[in-house]
């Protein structure tokens, strides 16, 4: 008589939250370059452009590539801003085609300023996967309609809860609370100010998975680098738990930038990432683009960052006459405090 | 009768290893802007540089100021070299005078590299506080018999074992029983690769805290650049335990650099901190530096610390031809590995 198959137990190391020589299979990449990145140029991304990063995307073994927004045409004038924006569907598949690659695609709406209703198609019409909603906290009654509207068509959805470094505790306990309900599928922690550190990090992420692992959800990072901390925070929180891991590639966004794509393919160790093939897009690619468009790491990102504060005032600065007199912008910071 | 002063028991956040809204008293932090940022210009620093570096130091809090190397006369050729490799002590005056001030001053010796029983005067001819003994692991026996010199002479003293990342367990723990044996006052965790993210960091550091308190020394950490990563590993070292952090302005040293000193400094609660004198500093000196010579985070420096490689290949690619083309780079030490 055949023995009956018998399911093997899973090995120990693969219920760990990682070791050193293992991996995690939950760890999921998002690219947000374009996404993202388009803050820093009104999302005027040529098609070649897109096309490279989707390319590389694939090639690496990245999880997730966010193609743009989802923005309303009556906020955004589509002659100041470029189809990355607003994500029509023929835009996308100008690029992207049916997209038959193991590469999911997303797009983010903002609260109070996508037309999600219209704009977002069944998903048996769009080549996106996932539809990511961000938000501010005082924004969330519509966030969960947008997650509901988002989920009853078919997509995965994140939540994004935007500049959680002013959010009082006990509104972000509400709030995490009130998203568990919902049909999301990722709730991300998202340090719209890289004003957070390591420590900060433990506590708001570890917060984050005991409210998401109740309801089976996962949790995200996203971070900004104004204190040098993007990439420390992103490997901090997946270390913690964190899953769906944002970067993008050269750390491209607006101001300090994002976690650099290569930094965290360099450091994951699931076989399937390849870092080759990012560090040929960034010379192609990135490298060029700093010729007309300046971002990353830079002292007045630093002090609106250590200061918790958004990092209008020090892009402003920047762009101004005397972008390296750092102790007039320093003056005027704590002067309006 | 009148009561009998009775002495106040130690408030509890005193006792911790730091909290959010204190401090704790026992971090020294040290800028190394002049001996490690030496690297980058074979220490040719013009007198009105070092003594701008010495006055924001003091203006700043700062708690030690490395004014470069005692190196041996007879490997480094003083026509080649600037007058920091050597330190001698009417070069030091000539800028500090009797230095009147709270900062303390060290100098760098690297084993088998310096004539220490000559260039280092007795304690009380010299302008110097501490000496820092930098060695590798095969030189231990050497740099303790230098910890002695150094001590027997007056001077407070620190080893800095480098390149840690590359050195077995055993022989790590070999070196760090002798060390608790030596006079030496604080053991330095150095991660000359910038290699190491914050999980070595922890188990590192924990190590070293561990012999180093039961020989009742303290734990310093010094950290490279080449993954984003200095500043972060620096106050996780710090969140640990570690006490003496070491910093550069505008992370000024060889390749990806080193923690920026305005980051750390900015982090730190301690009221005698002050951060301004440091922005003075930086746009007045550290950005005209920057149109002669680079440092700091690139791609082929993240590259070598993440292969945990000297930055040595990196360094000089960037200084050849094609300096951004990284994939010429990645295939050229995946290939040598």
């Amino acid at each position: 008589m055949a023995k009956s198959a018998s399911k093997k137990p899973e090995p120990r190391w693969a219920t760990k939250k990682g070791s050193w020589l293992t991996y995690r299979p939950d760890i999921k990449v998002l690219d947000c370059t374009i996404r993202d990145g388009g803050l820093v140029n009104n999302s005027k991304f040529g098609d070649d452009f897109v096309r490279a990063i989707y390319q590389a995307c694939v090639a690496a073994g990245v999880d997730y590539m966010e193609v743009g927004y989802k923005a309303s045409r009556k906020l955004y004038s589509p002659t100041e801003y470029g189809c990355w924006k607003f994500c029509d569907e023929n835009d996308i598949r100008r690029v992207v085609g049916e997209n038959k690659t193991p590469l999911k695609l997303s797009a983010m709406a903002d609260a109070e300023r996508t037309d999600y209703r219209e704009d977002i198609l069944p998903k048996d019409q769009s080549v996106l996967d996932m539809i990511r909603v961000a938000t501010y906290i005082h924004q969330i009654p519509t966030a969960v309609e947008m997650i509901k509207d988002a989920h009853d068509k078919g997509y995965e959805t994140t939540l994004n809860l935007m500049a959680v470094s002013v959010v009082p505790e006990r509104e972000l306990d509400e709030a995490l609370d009130i998203l568990t309900q919902t049909d999301v599928d990722v709730i991300y922690l998202v340090d719209s100010f890289g004003a957070l550190y390591s420590e900060e990090i433990h506590t708001l992420a570890s917060k984050y998975l005991r409210y998401a692992g109740a309801a089976d959800k996962k949790v995200g990072i996203h971070t900004h680098n104004n204190q040098q901390l993007a990439y420390a925070n992103t490997i901090e929180a997946l270390i913690l738990g964190a899953s769906y891991l944002d970067a993008t590639m050269a750390g491209l966004g607006r101001g300090a930038g994002n976690c650099p794509l290569e930094l965290l393919l360099g450091f994951l160790k699931n076989p399937k990432f390849h870092v080759r093939p990012l560090l040929k897009c960034v010379q192609e690619h990135l490298v060029p683009m700093r010729q007309g468009i300046a971002w990353g790491f830079d002292l007045p990102y630093m002090l609106t960052g250590q200061m918790n504060l958004h990092p209008r005032s020090a892009m402003a600065f920047l762009d101004g006459n005397s972008p390296t007199d750092y102790v007039a912008f320093y003056d005027s910071i704590v002067e309006e405090e």
